[in-house]
């Protein structure tokens, strides 16, 4: 095995067709960002755009914008352009509320949709390790009625899927561990067990390709503020399957899911399509910024698009976990990312049996900011989770990150104990 | 009676204690803005606050803003603001998610405890002319829980108060009227009938004065983006009295509601109080926003506060309908607005049999911004609309929106096709 060099990762950088993306963004001088999973970096034109909302658009325009700004049509704008990233036809994205809001929607739908035609289902399957959020929707929902939340480990996914499964639920990579599910192969065994596949696409839209209609999943939400690069608390988005779109209601039953929702009309009619999957309205300005991000990654199409992204992304996550391996070696990492390169996502989780916070903490002083998350003490163990934007992120970049993780590491700067309080994290 | 002039107008505006505020918004020159009560006008702060969080708290602080920057304490931090101005004690309002999302919330909420407590009661009672997403959202969950949504008109509702009413649900002030319940009497009312007290605030908060407490109402909810000035679809805001904010779950139960969210445990545990309302992570830079927008109505606290607001409030309508009254008789307008101002929250809404929505156009045409809302055919007549906000309307403002109301009538401008054209309103 040849050892890698600071040289051929600036070689690297030089024949990257998707190098100029990073003008895109405005990174802090000095902040090598890795935690794009988390929150994306500011896009360049975000700051004029917004400032264009807020003084044109509310300021002068005032109340006549909903229209002559297509206020109204924003949610569905965006989720158009959202619909390119994730395999979706137009029309059949929102871009609305918050991810644990839509999941609420869909999973009632999904929910609903399984008491009319599968009644005897009354399960709902997931993953112990998927985002809380999501097991906790679920368990309110399950509570309300009358079904069962079953949590199971992803080994363990295909032999839960008993006829009583209404509705599998998954992440399509899990946040702690990058691991990614392979989407095909797993809606079709749901299907093949005559259960509903919805996906949660958090850390996989814009972070890797995804089909839903290729897949022929039915429902997916996703997530505005991270690798879509919306900014903080963006509006998330939601996918029906225009198979289900009309076929029941979700109990989120809000005018803007209206079919004329300016008649005023006491009685609930719902609008066609994705539309019934909003309810009321919508922060603009925050809308205004998730477009800009949005518009990132679609900047990326003519030069080969989430292809070209996913193919630089394995590209960074190989190189940081070469180097890790070559240059880190006895200072007790672990890797909990997937070599294969199918299960992986976009991010390289590393473990250590005691300090992973600390060393987080010390590579975010020295400007290197990733971010840590917890153990559960038994299967999980704590994680030191780096994220890859391939928009934004290079090789040299990858280098430089594992140079000071090396050295926090060899100099044990990281046993320091303004690196060992705790605060709430992220 | 005697005549009122231009120059008494304008000695109200040199004698208003309250003169000074409308300096705090940014209102465009030429526009005489009759429509806080739909879209509240720009805060002179909000443009510089925004760019701030974009520029500064987004792009160079990213993800550590979450604690640096104070974004996971902001919809509290919001709340206990809005909560000066509904009498509601700290740490009982939290600004976050839409209005229908909070009332769906409030109501699972109430028909939860009303499940328990007087599980007989199944029906939730409201205004056949409340705004149509709370009866939307209220029509939902009927559906979902077996209950019956029983719609009446206002002076039906004490007769509605059965033995079998879980909820009363109502909108303090009418959007379509000005209408204002007298919220003790009704609350009471509705408490010695057996019922919940619900009360959507989004026509009065920052518009009347509310105190919540006083009142012993059991839910509130409210909009952001009305007369709390908080920019275009801004977060809503939501209160629970405190007997009731441990006692039960709402099934929008999201991570931000967690006692320890950054635990990632798979199980929800809510956290104490208001906390448990919150659902998702919320749009920060619209938040940013509604926060400016706050802090313009608690300016006014040195000025005498909601009731120099209220005060000076009801001297405008006072001013508005007497001015139409003197100068535009014989022209077929009407008074859907109660003269009595106990009755009367901050906008008067005039009526015609023909020509209302050309007539408001007209009027936008001249820079009179007001807005139409459609009658029923029956009860309710077409309206024109026009929102006093205290804080930025003057009353040479009114002298001058009921002249241009006269010229457009006497002129016969408003039969002009352009203004005759229909196109989605607010």
């Amino acid at each position: 095995m040849t050892t890698t060099t600071l040289q051929d990762c600036q070689s690297l950088d030089e024949q990257d067709p998707l190098r100029p993306l990073r003008d895109l963004f405005l990174i802090p001088e000095g902040t090598l960002y890795l935690d794009g999973n988390s929150l994306g970096a500011m896009p360049r034109s975000a700051p004029a755009r917004v400032a264009d909302v807020v003084t044109r658009e509310w300021g002068a325009d005032l109340i006549q914008s909903w229209n002559k700004n297509g206020w109204f049509a924003q949610p569905k704008k965006v989720g158009d352009k959202i619909a390119r990233l994730i395999g979706a036809d137009p029309g059949t994205v929102v871009a609305t509320d918050s991810t644990s809001v839509n999941l609420f929607k869909v999973l009632s739908a999904a929910m609903s949709l399984a008491a009319t035609d599968t009644p005897q289902r009354k399960r709902i399957v997931s993953e112990r390790s998927n985002f809380p959020t999501d097991l906790y929707i679920a368990e309110a929902l399950c509570k309300e009625r009358g079904f069962e939340l079953v949590l199971v480990e992803p080994e363990d996914i295909a032999a839960a899927l008993s006829s009583d499964v209404a509705v599998l639920m998954l992440t399509h990579v899990n946040y702690r561990t990058g691991a990614m599910h392979d989407m095909p192969a797993v809606t079709a065994a749901a299907h093949a067990a005559g259960a509903l596949m919805l996906w949660d696409l958090a850390h996989s839209a814009g972070a890797v390709p995804v089909d839903l209609t290729r897949a022929g999943a039915d429902y997916a939400v996703g997530c505005g503020y991270k690798y879509l690069n919306g900014g903080p608390g963006a509006p998330s988005f939601v996918w029906v399957n225009p198979r289900h779109a009309e076929r029941f209601w979700q109990p989120l039953a809000g005018w803007w899911g209206h079919a004329t929702p300016f008649d005023f009309t006491p009685d609930y009619r719902p609008a066609p399509g994705i539309t019934r999957y909003q309810c009321g309205t919508q922060p603009m300005i925050s809308l205004a910024a998730l477009e800009c991000g949005v518009d990132t990654l679609l900047a990326a199409d003519e030069l080969g698009g989430m292809a070209a992204l996913r193919k630089k992304s394995l590209a960074l996550t190989d190189l940081f976990i070469g180097l890790v391996d070559e240059r880190c070696q006895g200072h007790g990492l672990g890797l909990a990312t997937p070599l294969n390169h199918a299960q992986r996502g976009s991010q390289v989780c590393l473990t250590r049996d005691e300090g992973a916070y600390a060393i987080v903490q010390a590579l975010i002083a020295r400007g290197v900011v990733g971010d840590f998350r917890a153990g559960d003490g038994a299967r999980h163990k704590d994680i030191l989770r780096f994220g890859f934007t391939p928009l934004y992120i290079g090789f040299e970049d990858v280098w430089t990150a594992v140079e000071h993780l090396r050295e926090v590491l060899e100099s044990g700067e990281w046993k320091r104990p303004e690196f060992n309080t705790r605060h709430a994290v992220t």
